[in-house]
């Protein structure tokens, strides 16, 4: 194998501007923790290299630092992704359903769904289907049908992705989320819910991970649809 | 409050005689690492106070010890009760449904069962019935619905409790069960689930513990049917 | 079984008004995290749904946010219970004990009580009667034991809900709280006491659920006093 | 949505002989703990209906007593799976990678590769060929390129997946094995690894799960290849 | 301080004969795992420097090799206690209250009954006395009450030492136990209901540890008896 | 044994006013979480009672609201004990050696070392005298060895008690602190490593417990001195 | 042995002034929780008595505490040391390779740094090189096969640690740290990782603990350098 | 960097031939579940490249195995090491220390020292020192104080190693071992003791790994000695 050697020093920090190449997917940005100024170079640094940029779990201080330098930069507060889209819009492909058991998970589920649209695919939203009032979901199961790939998002007992699991031809990527209080310890019962299930077709990604679950459903949905060359 | 002194000691233990004025219940046996002739001696004192005993968790070898003095007791391979039932049988009273996710939950069905049964209640069996194929719980829902309590025994990721939780107006006591392997950690993740349920009117008992379900889903269904004068 | 497909979409979220058809009690709210817009738009749905309106674990900002529109909503600042009552008072039913181990544990003691109220039956508080000072529950006993239910609600080692077990003949509903500090981790020791209870006739909610435990033993109490159609 | 009520009772069981027609797979058979008697019944009635059977973990003793009546049955000791297979062989389709990190792993690979066989998709085994001499890992990545879907298996700390989350365009399904002694917990450390990946486009089966990601990655093979009818 | 630099090299093993200086106790044996030729060579050089030994968890097949060389060795099935008593009895001194829930306790009580008797103090037996029957306990209370330590032994939620805690002026120390299924996770509930008990004056050992709950109640005792010269 | 019937209502509290007669010790307060004014009502009712206060994990807050009231309270910043001594001093009785491996321990140390004297026993300060330099512990080891018992205080690994167990002849009363960070597990790993203690003469509190340390020592020293009529 | 008995008892503190003797190593301070003028009066203590002063995890407030007296001293916002530097500088020796998989895990990585470069010897960064782009990891190998010892600095999955175990000739000192969210709880899974590698020569230290990475490294890069005596 | 491409495949496995060159050690085996035909020609393959061959954790049925083709093969009962020693001896170089806290943690010291001695280092045993009798370690420190690397191995609450790290100059490898009962959950009390240690200079190697503590160790004594080139 011969690996891409191709990478930038920022100081410190080696951006993978290879990535691309050898994954398909740009290079994103995980905002906490980062300071101001060195944020700032990040985004300068991506722009200029890919013309557009997308950064998760920003907080809007952080989303005000970006905006002075890109005033086309755009930050959603519920998802607290803060984009700068690129000029020019791809048509979006393909089909993933993005499905919360409560209102709770829908943080988790924009930052999914922005990702899977920043990634060019195409995302439906069915929000607050959970098991508890299970005629919810039945309801929208034709729409959910036509998806290459479900979301399934869950807190506290984690139990839609089983139900979901059950009833679809496709794969179903569980999203343990960390709503909840007491025995939830932080959505570790919703990740074991989702790990242990009993339906198949079911595989699991970091709790609250709503970029890791769109990442992975964008890659699914793209070799669906033979697609595999993003903003090119 | 008066407490009731009535126990009688039996070696090193003290046989809660009273406790059947106390409680409603008489005193059962739980048989595990109890010693061949200690087992036999309580099951001989239990049946002279109270003319039937019965013990939970017995192996086969216990159950031959028992037999060569009560030849009329039974012995049941699947759900490991052992018991020497009332020379009268009473009417059981009332309607308890017992639900299992899959068939590897039936010996604690079977312990819960039994237990009902044994403390004069009627119960119902749904089997099989798990969310991986909900269409088969759905199926048998009309039934369901008929009882004052349900039990819903489930391993793995245990979501059956939730479900049911959503879908009928009676009280649903969850038993988690070790039935799983890797991340189920026997029984912790089932447990986990069903005391985090999004769902309401549920609560939980020990994994595994038929026995614990049968109890109280019996106080239950005897608060329904306004009989709880049993075996008096 | 048929499915009553009866829910109205509230932007994302869809209010389960057929819920009261099918479980016998409506739908009530989770305030935590939720935006003062969207909060207020949903007690408008459900008060002009169902005339009353629940919420738990409202802070007194949100209580200001509703009482602007609904000046006859109550906030209690123990329970954060944030209420609209029905108009005409329901008489209320039946008999359920609450108590709890210490005076720390009244929070969710109350959370419990209003719950137990709000869906039409009587609650009677036997607080501070933890195993500590045992003499303290015992000169309660008698009043206790006229319950249809009894809720025990306990944090640190929540040893209360096994004596209470072994002294009640109807299910005891434990509730863990996460009162307590170093290897109490938040509740989980209680939880682990209360699901592993020696006694017979008691399961297990979530830690701090006083809400599930009014539900659940509101359920029990509503069979044993053979009324179900709550405020119809 | 019309839920499809196709399954038979087969004393306690249920099985789901509509599931193919709902979710693109037939049933089948996870063996452990089954008694002889039961276990054959079950293959029996598969057989009848689908002309073909699959069973993941069964002993020697379960290969016997199935080889009696089925002379044709294959068992596979490494993997431990039990299959008829169909009369008529079927064309394999696509690409799956099937990587392990050690030699101890390759039980867990196997039934993955079974799997993935029986349910009509090509596997391809990259064996032994963890993270320790990652070399080895590299002179095989020109054809783990190939694939449409990655299997990443994996004890000990687990950290395959992230190294081939970082190589390859497409899916990486991780497989934590309970591979390992002292803090591995049984598969715990590295189910942990894999859902914490710093690596994008990884998700996660439960502990030694080798079936269960072998069927997600036959579906996401399926959509890629755009042939999702199997063995019809 | 001055170090008593007093131990005997036994090949590998440095034994502490100047332990009992140091501490007021003989150095005594943990059994499990201990080769037969090398538990015998132990047992000698005890013997020999103290004319008494005590082991414990020693199974039968180490008791047969012990009773080889030395006829007057004693075997208890029950404790598991494998001693060999000096010749002269010591008069023994104080009271030491032993109480357990269950009888399935009783094992480990055996162990720290033997231990005390061993190191010179009374020990009295209360078993069977858990709190599901709360009335056995009290009806013992004045007995216990008489002695100087009390040592209360649980498994399952381990609520009998916050009962005892609360009732009594001397120190408790209580010793959680394996005993239990499901949720007891091999005595960590007991463990955790004991270390959070909410009443006062009790500490805890590791689980089943019955030898050093017999240890520390000697000391305890030898304290309030002014006697700490042992077997001297 | 007949029950100390003696309790005072005050509001929802029980004031277990006969608690002295019963365990020998008065009650104290645990001030967190409780309202000033509630605060205030238990100060004053104790006070009443029994002519001194005790107060554990006061905030500076209740310190002030208290002093309102009470301008004789003391409030020490470090231990935050909130108390009002008696008129009339006692003279102490007896010698408990309090033990912390580091600084930061101090805190629980003084919470118990307040504890103590509050009871009426004599603590002697040995702090810092962690095993990572030993030497310190062993210049003092001539003085803990005077004492009747040892209170070891330790947080990270908490190694502390088992080197004294292995240098006193009197019981060593073990404190886990939340001393540390990362894998200290907010004190689990200093109370597991004092729970598996290899020495022995130890049992252990809840983490961060130097009130229960200092109550369960003076027991101990209480019984050494004969003198267990506190205050009376 | 003889045991160096030199210390300084500075109020409760026993400042370790022996210690450079015993260990080779100076007492250094961790800041966290001390108090403004004690804080002060260790550095000046240790200022006295060996020239320098090195301090961990000082927030900026202590900072400046420390300033007003020692204008000299050093604080650096990364890493949290707050230093007075020696007034001879010495030169470093050896070669010790300080690598993180991210850039947040750079303020652990710095606090090891400095640490070492105190300490006497030299270090060498190799930041941002995780296992996700593990080209940028491999252009640095050359780099870091120069070091006597390579320290891994890794939150979320910790891989990196096992891939440069295989790569390189000297020991791994791994750090695992609190970087990461959800199902990384707190570092305890980059933890379980490194103590799990399947690679040989790795060892760990607790979670974020640059310090002890850098004390353990400069010892191994003093044995290397055969110079053992720093700053004398 | 250039990756050193040399393996050979082994029908699934890839022996790592070129292991020695990278890392300086060769090839060893894992002999746990590997079957009987396997294992014999992973041996002859190995012994065929480097003329020695060292196995760790072989039963006893795996030494006949191999010495049926490799009469000379040597097995060790006590650590499990099954080896073909090579037959021109090395002389061993420099200075290592493995120590134990009890009697138990020997066979994982043996591991240790029969892997230090195989890739060339002298190793001296200080086994049974462990902190119950702490003058046992001090008596034996002048000799452990000549090492180059100390092991520290303990079970239970395993305070040996913070005990040495603060008496010795060089390094502390700790070995947590699964020594023990309870609450020590199969070594992780050691291995969190360990990891938490206060004492600087400890890192900390996975449970019962005597195999990797010695595989560190003697990388640390090769770079102590400057005899990098083992065997060559």
């Amino acid at each position: 194998m011969s690996i891409i050697n191709t990478f930038e020093n920022l100081d410190v920090a080696k951006i993978d501007t290879g990535r691309k190449d050898r994954t398909g997917f740009p290079e994103v940005v995980f905002c906490p923790q980062k300071e101001d100024e060195y944020l700032l170079k990040i985004y300068k640094k991506l722009y200029e290299t890919q013309g557009h940029v997308f950064g998760t779990r920003a907080n809007s201080h952080q989303a005000q630092i970006v905006k002075k330098d890109f005033p086309q930069a755009e930050y959603d507060e519920v998802s607290k992704v803060l984009q700068i889209l690129p000029a020019k819009k791809t048509e979006l492909i393909g089909n993933i359903a993005v499905c919360t058991a409560g209102t709770a998970d829908i943080p988790v589920a924009e930052e999914c769904v922005k990702t899977i649209e920043y990634f060019g695919s195409k995302a439906f939203r069915f929000y607050d289907v959970g098991v508890s009032g299970i005629h919810r979901l039945f309801s929208q199961m034709n729409e959910i049908n036509k998806a290459n790939v479900v979301v399934a998002i869950a807190g506290m007992e984690g139990a839609l992705a089983s139900v979901l699991g059950g009833l679809v031809k496709v794969p179903v990527i569980a999203v343990p989320t960390s709503v909840g209080y007491g025995a939830s310890f932080g959505g570790l019962s919703a990740l074991l819910t989702m790990v242990n299930s009993c339906a198949n077709g079911i595989s699991v990604v970091n709790i609250d991970n709503g970029y890791g679950a769109g990442y992975i459903s964008t890659q699914i949905n793209r070799l669906a649809e033979k697609k595999d060359m993003f903003c090119s």
